[in-house]
């Protein structure tokens, strides 16, 4: 396989959670937006058979794959260890990656509630009203059902004594939180300790230890993940 | 196999999108919330294995899976004729059920764009502005793009000469389209000639007439689809 994986440079984003998966597994690929940018892409885009909506997708030689959880299935099939082995332990990590790309919508629905082609600075009235619900509402009902299913494993990861991608897409989520909601996620935390833990042992997997430290992990910022000091709190 | 499917009773949601699948493949199954209602539901709910987020979720008799387009994809993977065989076809059923759920997410959000648990009289003023965007930009935008992958394909359905799960899916989201935004959609039907056909031929499908006609198919109204004439328009 000769895997190239297409996503918008400079944020992480959707694609970091393929990235992840990826990078975790020891599975090698192109980056190919970090050679051509937005054009290469956008060229990509206009040719790929399918065709994806929009990136992520992932060119695997064979045929191009889009919609991220659709690319992660796809992986864990191809690849052992990105998922339980059986079909059931496969459905199970599309389950939970889903619920975790559900709360990744919520989370920027909060700085774009009105429509993704406006700025934020012209929706700020309405992210500010969103952002009280996904602070009270949304992210504890989110992390604390991850917390409830790590409650019911068998071993310390969501399914069980292996991580899944689904594991590391939990990680990318808390992560990509714990920057643009700092205040809340710390409040947060005491309730969902097992959550925290999943998130730091991600963070410390040996096979991921290389790319942190190889500058290729896209910094938060304008992406999903923005730090909006006026949506946070307590 | 002896499924039960649980939903929210009353409305069509997104278990109307299995509910489909179902139907049409010919696949036994029983509705657990027709017979015991929410209570049942959230009995269910508590007690299954998983553990689901929230409804739809379906009981195969060997284990619960949760998530939409998870169920949709363990389906076509234990029956035959919801996606063309392979690999390759099963993810690209998957891709488009995903974009079609997308596309329902953001239909949702338009009367709910600052919370679920809000009124919709309590965002109207949110929800009309967010719907302009709706309709100028999102639905064209969702409608092109299956539009494009029905010009592309082989056959008349999205995957070539047989419909697969995310026909029966684009039917739904465009019959509900339809109720919610009937200015709208028929302003941009001539655009996506394709896909109102698509709707049509689903529509008259043999193996789903009956299902039509049995008072089973919940009624529009309260759900994701919902017909607010103040945010409509040509």
């Amino acid at each position: 396989m000769s895997y190239t994986l297409w996503y918008w440079p400079g944020i992480p984003g959707r694609g970091e959670f393929i990235r992840l998966a990826l990078e975790a597994s020891g599975i090698a690929y192109r980056d190919g937006a970090a050679e051509g940018g937005r054009d290469a892409i956008l060229e990509a885009l206009e040719a790929a058979e399918g065709p994806p909506l929009a990136p992520p997708f992932l060119d695997t030689g064979d045929s191009v794959i889009a919609q991220t959880a659709a690319i992660l299935d796809w992986l864990a099939r191809a690849h052992d260890g990105l998922a339980p082995p059986g079909e059931a332990g496969r459905s199970r990590a599309l389950q939970h990656q889903l619920t975790i790309l559900d709360a990744l919508d919520e989370v920027h629905e909060v700085h774009h509630p009105i429509a993704g082609s406006l700025y934020y600075e012209d929706q700020k009235d309405e992210a500010a009203r969103r952002a009280h619900f996904l602070r009270t509402e949304r992210l504890p009902r989110f992390l604390g059902h991850f917390e409830a299913v790590l409650a019911r494993s068998d071993g310390e990861w969501l399914l069980g004594d292996s991580w899944c991608h689904a594991d590391l897409s939990l990680f990318q989520l808390v992560d990509g939180l714990l920057y643009a909601f700092p205040l809340r996620m710390t409040a947060l935390a005491v309730n969902v300790p097992k959550v925290m833990a999943l998130h730091g042992r991600v963070r410390a997997l040996p096979a991921l230890q290389a790319y942190f430290e190889s500058g290729r992990r896209q910094p938060y910022g304008d992406g999903i993940f923005r730090h909006y000091p006026e949506l946070d709190a307590v």
